[in-house]
């Protein structure tokens, strides 16, 4: 195989490799696995109901193969974040429980969109406390959002026990966008990060978003190329 | 007002009047619940974070105003169905207290397509127990099935502590047919009954999907079509 060059497998390294399709087999996550702990990616982000599996096949390969450990991302309140905070916070624990490393939350872009911004951050300190120790990404839906609604948000988040505020669930009107990003990163204080997901296309736009100010990635297309462009890998 | 024909009121009696849009607001799903109130449709089918509100809004309105009363719906594990079991039974049950009626819970589609069959019956029912006395409604997300697979959700959901089958979540590829609600009416057994959803966009097109062989309808669009035709109600 072609050898993976340094600047691409730093962006590598920022990747939450993502599959969330509603009928995703657990071969199709085994895969993301292996290609996951091959290039490095920050992580996997899957269906809850992998977690546990997931998170068994990665140490199993980890402890027999020494291949890469790469942590174990689900989602919360997904993807239309109206769930009930209690239900958002069991869910959470729950994830935790089987194996997850971080978690991606939605917001009730309801309450978002009725101005009730303590809600929200109450809503996301419940989840964060009952996943405590583990890293917390909120998920805003920028595509519902105006710019003062995403504003407000960069406050509520960075005031908050998360440590991510993230653009996209991929399932709405829209995906991450450059210039989100860049409000995004401007906003946010307290050393917390921005993930961008949702609709990034490949390695190049990759590069693009984190210049403009991301930290994480959600895609599964940016692992895809790198698989054509240095080799099959498995 | 214009008086509502008898066949009409009956078609309008088995609806599911649905509102599950990300970004609904409390004004939105308040007027839902009137135009339901006012038309007798079977139930409100509502986010899990607006349950409690709903439920309080439609009692007050029937002990003020002797409105109709109708039932409080909600969705589990919804849309995508790959929350776990606990989580899903957590949600559940957190529905119901918050004043949920009946529930309608989604499917593990992977589960389904990997033919662990045995282990969807396992989970409607650990989901059964956590609302016993409410009405569960079990979505197959028919457009993701092969008809080899909907014919065994038959058996599953006849033989589940559910009352009633349901086609789509209305978020994936594709809702309701009429092809299907047949396929899922020859199949059921032990008096469950089919709801068909997704996609249905008038009150004919109502009346046939009721005499394609099902019970219940989710469609925010045939009350639409009630409102347009029958005069502005409220």
């Amino acid at each position: 195989m072609a050898v993976v060059p340094a600047e691409v497998s730093e962006i590598l390294s920022k990747v939450d490799h993502t599959l969330l399709r509603q009928d995703a087999s657990w071969e199709e996550i085994a895969r993301l696995c292996d290609e996951a702990m091959y290039f490095g990616t920050a992580s996997v982000c899957i269906p809850p109901s992998y977690v546990r599996q997931a998170s068994d096949y990665i140490r199993n390969a980890y402890e027999s193969t020494g291949r890469k450990r790469v942590a174990v991302c689900t989602v919360i309140g997904f993807p239309n974040g109206y769930a009930t905070t209690e239900s958002k916070a069991f869910e959470a624990y729950d994830a935790v429980k089987n194996g997850a490393d971080e978690i991606d939350m939605v917001i009730n872009v309801g309450s978002a969109k009725a101005g009730r911004f303590g809600d929200i951050l109450h809503e996301i300190n419940i989840v964060g406390n009952a996943v405590s120790g583990h890293i917390l990404k909120v998920i805003i839906e920028t595509c519902l959002l105006s710019e003062y609604e995403k504003e407000r948000m960069c406050e509520v988040v960075s005031t908050s026990y998360a440590d991510f505020i993230k653009t996209s669930t991929g399932f709405s009107t829209g995906g991450a966008t450059l210039d989100d990003v860049k409000l995004l990163k401007a906003h946010m204080k307290n050393g917390k990060r921005v993930k961008a997901s949702g609709g990034i296309p490949d390695i190049a736009a990759a590069k693009d978003f984190l210049t403009a100010g991301a930290d994480r990635l959600g895609t599964s297309r940016v692992v895809k190329d790198a698989i054509q462009k240095y080799g099959d890998i498995l």
